[in-house]
């Protein structure tokens, strides 16, 4: 093992361990920097293989990092130790769509038919952008990401269906051509845009009023840059209102060892 | 040598030699299909260092594909029997920055102290656009691509400086992204667009009235996109007002060996 593949390790044992004590409860962002963050969508079994399917025909907003057998709370291909129940800090369980509990584990919910999907997280490719030198005004704003659904339809794989999802950035020109290049590097974490410019275009009627997440200004030298994102399956979920059904809290994510470089296609 | 490379060998000295007996005087758009087609410049050899450190800071409007030795007609590493004397169908003599002839070879203004400039060409970028399914208007239209003078300055390399000319092609976004994507691969083509969308940002207050070449329309669902372009050069030497030079006449281009999709960089 190389020492940045180690330091990976140990950054990510380190704070799920923390978070599976129950020492932590809060945001992720900014946890074990350089390592892989992800989405969590926990289904039975009956419907797993479905949306994995979904997953599947939608790789841009539902890039699958790995899926456990049914009842197998580990995910060894993201961390040797990991335990799906109690490493996150704060998890949704929603029961018919409507969300019941946002309990910090899951021992009490656990279920030997339950199936866990990760999904890639934007802040991979935020890392490289940032990296980059381009300056992502939610950052600078101290806020979420502003999300949009979109008159863009996600590929069905029934009974899984709905609207896409995207982040918008604002970038000056430059910027968004740079971004373009840099997050087509990351097919595993939403990839290239999937949109610039026109948000009329995408059934975006004002930028200033997100779906998701807070508004950010847009100067006239801007353009906002759109990408496919991750609350896309909540929104698919919420529709199809499964009659069991966990997923990560809002910005509590599941901390991975793997690093975000190690996801560059390139 | 493969298949494909003996293709483009046999193409490329088939169309060269019908050009050099005097058989074509033309534009070489559509001949060897596949085939690199260069910009060419010639400048005597005092003025070849400035303007190869010019094109070297300036890597996106005048990528060097090949620099001949002084006096050196030949071209090896872009076709084995090319003569740059005779190969292109027609060329634009220049003294002190004025046109004064367009010739079909030159043979009788050859001097032993000039040192020839092939550089790329869109046209390679652009077969690798249509073939990916995207359209091109100012193909659609069966006209020139649009050009247009910056506010963007060229890196200077004294005596040479000048702005920098942008071709327009207009795209939808999901077509504009997908075209940053593929021309990013051929960096010695001009890589990636260097603006889009927001003309005024970039000193171009009206899309239909270009610098060079005929105005296209743009749809209101799709973004302008610009590239650096190989008309650049032509712009800073009728700047830099140079004694002697010699370019290739607008449209009618070096004819090399080389295949386009092997200039891609990934």
């Amino acid at each position: 093992m190389s020492e940045a593949v180690e330091r990976g390790v140990a950054a990510g044992e380190r704070e799920r361990r923390k978070i599976r004590a129950g020492d932590f409860s809060g945001n992720t962002a900014g946890l074990a920097p350089g390592n892989v963050q992800a989405n969590l969508v926990i289904l039975p079994e009956a419907l797993a293989h479905d949306f994995l399917r979904f997953a599947q025909a939608n790789p841009k907003p539902c890039p699958v990092l790995a899926v456990s057998a049914a009842g197998d709370p580990h995910l060894p291909g993201l961390g040797q130790d990991l335990d799906i129940r109690s490493d996150l800090p704060r998890y949704r369980v929603w029961r018919r769509g409507e969300l019941v509990d946002e309990p910090t584990n899951l021992l009490h919910v656990w279920r030997n038919d339950l199936v866990s999907f990760a999904l890639g997280c934007s802040f991979s490719f935020e890392e490289a952008l940032v990296e980059a030198g381009i300056e992502l005004r939610h950052i600078t704003c101290g806020s979420n990401v502003p999300m949009y659904r979109t008159n863009i339809r996600c590929a069905p794989a029934e009974p899984f269906a709905g609207p896409l999802v995207v982040s918008m950035r604002p970038l000056k020109p430059k910027d968004a051509i740079r971004a373009i290049q840099i997050t087509s590097r990351f097919p595993s974490v939403h990839g290239a845009p999937v949109h610039v410019g026109l948000p009329d275009a995408i059934g975006i009627a004002d930028l200033a009023k997100p779906d998701y997440g807070d508004a950010v200004p847009v100067g006239n030298d801007e353009l906002p840059v759109f990408w496919a994102c991750g609350v896309t399956p909540q929104a698919v979920i919420a529709e199809v209102r499964p009659d069991f059904c966990i997923t990560h809290a809002p910005g509590s994510m599941l901390i991975t060892d793997l690093r975000n470089t190690a996801l560059a296609s390139l």
